[in-house]
């Protein structure tokens, strides 16, 4: 999850100057509108314990009526909240309707503590615990807001040895705190866990860059303000598109970027391409005899941008395959049939037999990228999907399937050259269509769709690959790769059982 | 769950014939509505097996238009099904909108034979998945209805035998089935787990009676019939109050009724009375302070009809108490402050500390009780409560909370005679308000609400016990004695560990 997300990401004076105040002005617009609907809202901030939190707590209420809120600090718990329930102390704090409730840290806060002091099994039952607690309250009405604010290992590092220097101890930071979160790569599973357990339409994580104030604050506000449009505009049933529209967040930067630091520039020479290719399509072939006898079920999933090579990749994956052990599954626009269904029904239907592999050219990921950009579902229904699409994998995966899911990106000039050739190239035209254009006009709208999507779906259970394919050897080779690895692990796993 | 349910009810010919055609002609109309409306529905039917499913299932779709509705008969999965994960053969089946897809036998068998196999785990993993996928479905607009045909343990041993006579092994009942639900004794427990773990807002159960045929498909009948009217309504967000006024279930002798089996003339003389309650009350005081030095909390809470007797009961509870380490809590309506926020945050207030005891006289179930029949809430939301209530409540025992939660029944005679009695005695008038008659014009609307609530809130970790209260002496010997056994019990376990 926090693998492609660059902690890095900055925002200039200018432009926070150019953006904020009008996001400012936005949010407390917001909160009166809020209040007047009577709705109420949780606001959750957690994060590395360096990353300055109360700072950005403060800039988010500093545009708010002070009548309106109330910060709840959460530290440990005292001896009487102790001896309750877990979640007893934040129950009594709940806002009332038309109010909001920011808490500098909260529950998920308690929950890594019982993580990091390896009793684990506590931490998922309390993660259960957490996302019904969440349910009932936005069942009730109550819009949630949950911010981690993240932060490299080199920035943490460099942080603590500030403030050990400084000796802060006595002050913002605790010893307490910095004991906590101080083993960083310990802590990055745990709270990739505890994000994936708790990530819910109704309650969602955004997860803020945080090593630069600015942008963090702006990210912070625009998120904010985005959710309490949506929110209100749920109450009140109006349209829903005019989020997109909205001035203050065409700029797109502040949305969760997956691919951020993905390095397109990857290449392979024609020889490399050559050796490598022949010796992963014969070891695939080899795998899938393997897998067959084993009855081990496989799945290959492709998404990708249009002309981004997901069918050259298939038919080199295919290549050395046994055809009575494999199918391709294209997904195209869905049969009346399956659209009198739930959308999950056509994938059910199309499951690999044990021993089988299919590999899906498109998926089930059109519920989050064009069933939502072009409004074939309701914008409840497609965020709803991420976690029906979770529960859906983790029941493939526990059931032994192996899956491997590959987002193969290329950036916008390099499908414009690509739907160039096709396009003079009798040989490729039938590749083109209007279609493939007027999706490139939505190029922007579609990336966030995309980021979202590898954010919120990239699980434990079942992780995206992003595959760098401005170049096609390269592309090529590492889709081979990733299926051959991924079904190499699993072959070990069952042998060490 | 199952020990106040009477499976033995039954309906004459003559009250079928008048009822029955009525529901089937409704059914019928209400089938052709779904179909316009294009609402998907799933009919589950569960059940020990010599209860003549068939035969039900068979009556059941006879007033449907057979274009519109598929039966899927469930029996032991195909090699095939057995290497897909546990849901897929039932997903594969949902029915397209506007459908019905009935299932004899369903997803829920597959996971009793689990739990019977002693793979609890793996049984309440499925039920998990099965709460998980039910909600997809119905978030989707699917209408879910689940029967569960019960049998008494006498009738079902005589039926086995019945069926063994005459061999029809080959027949309709199996060899493998019969093995399964053969140990009645050990099923009853499973059975009562999986569905408290799976009754859902979207997705309830239904006990249906069924030792007498009619009886039985008359329920079914009419539970389907008001399934299928509230599924519409909330469809077509019409008024919902016409329900309870519908000719075809006024009845009432349809709904659970869980003090079927309760003896109101269970008495006590005088001498026992006092010989007893002076013992007990003295037990209660030396328990209340092993309690306090072990730290542990103790809700004990009073449900009941009007006048009948939790303010003595509760007086002869507290008769030996030592006041500072416990509190009567009377639950009246809301403040103003706490009508601002979720129905449960009041209740959080008043937990007990550590090491106390907190008396409720009333209690959140308020929520299905007078807010349900005054509609102070939506229907949405008290159906909702019993869900969330039992998570609740779950939590607080989880947390080490001795909960004890008794109902005071009696019947309509003796409150009328106890509403005599205080109308006449100025000493008692003050007890008895216009709204305690408003209140006694709506018994049969309450007696409803109250079946339900015991039925569906008495879970193995907060059971209901009922207190049979026309005799008073009676009524407070017996609700001290279920604290003291409660109290003991939870010093036995802390002992053993």
């Amino acid at each position: 999850m926090f693998e492609h997300v660059d902690p890095g990401k900055k925002l200039n004076q200018k432009e926070y100057d150019r953006v904020v105040p009008e996001l400012k002005e936005g949010l407390g617009e917001l909160q009166r509108r809020a209040r007047d609907a009577g709705m109420p809202i949780i606001v959750v901030f957690e994060g590395w314990d360096t990353v300055g939190m109360s700072e950005l707590v403060n800039k988010f209420i500093l545009p708010l009526d002070p009548r309106g809120f109330q910060i709840h600090p959460i530290t440990a718990p005292t001896q009487e909240e102790r001896l309750r329930p877990f979640l007893w102390r934040f129950m009594v704090r709940i806002p009332a309707r038309g109010r909001i409730a920011v808490f500098d840290r909260s529950w998920y806060f308690r929950s890594l503590a019982r993580a990091v002091e390896s009793k684990e099994d506590d931490a998922r039952l309390a993660w259960r615990e957490i996302a019904e607690f969440e349910e009932m309250l936005s069942d009730d009405g109550y819009l949630i807001m949950k911010f981690f604010l993240h932060i490299g290992k080199k920035e943490h590092k460099k942080r603590l040895e500030k403030y050990r220097d400084q000796d802060l101890d006595r002050c913002a930071i605790s010893t307490a705190d910095v004991e906590f979160f101080r083993k960083y790569d310990k802590m990055v599973p745990l709270i990739e866990e505890m994000i994936e357990s708790t990530d819910r339409e109704h309650a969602p994580w955004t997860i803020v860059e945080a090593e630069d104030n600015k942008f963090a604050s702006a990210k912070i506000l625009t998120t904010s303000v985005r959710m309490l449009e949506y929110g209100l505009m749920k109450m009140g049933g109006r349209n829903q598109t005019f989020m997109d529209s909205n001035p203050l967040i065409k700029g797109g930067q502040m949305f969760n970027s997956s691919r951020g630091g993905v390095d397109l520039g990857k290449k392979l020479s024609t020889s490399e391409y050559r050796s490598k290719l022949d010796k992963l399509q014969k070891r695939v072939g080899e795998l899938q005899c393997t897998f067959n006898l084993m009855n081990i079920p496989t799945i290959v999933l492709f998404e990708g941008w249009d002309a981004a090579g997901k069918g050259g990749a298939i038919q080199r994956l295919t290549a050395e395959l046994n055809p009575r052990g494999y199918e391709v599954v294209p997904i195209g626009v869905p049969t009346s049939d399956e659209k009198e269904r739930h959308y999950l029904w056509r994938f059910y239907q199309k499951l690999p037999p044990a021993g089988h592999m299919r590999i899906f050219d498109r998926s089930w990921y059109g519920r989050v990228l064009v069933e939502r950009i072009e409004g074939f579902c309701s914008t409840e229904e497609w965020k709803r999907a991420y976690n029906e699409i979770n529960a859906f994998e983790e029941m493939l995966v526990d059931n032994g399937t192996v899956l491997v899911k590959m987002w193969l990106e290329i950036d916008k000039d390099m499908q414009l050259k690509r739907f160039q050739e096709r396009d003079i190239d009798p040989m490729k035209q039938w590749k083109i269509t209007e279609d493939d254009w007027r999706n490139r006009d939505k190029w922007d709208f579609y990336g966030r769709a995309v980021d979202e999507m590898l954010f919120r779906t990239s699980t434990k259970a079942a992780p995206w690959t992003i595959v760098e394919s401005n170049d096609k050897y390269y592309s090529r080779v590492k889709t081979l790769e990733t299926i051959v690895q991924a079904m190499e692990s699993k072959l070990s796993k069952k042998d060490s059982k």
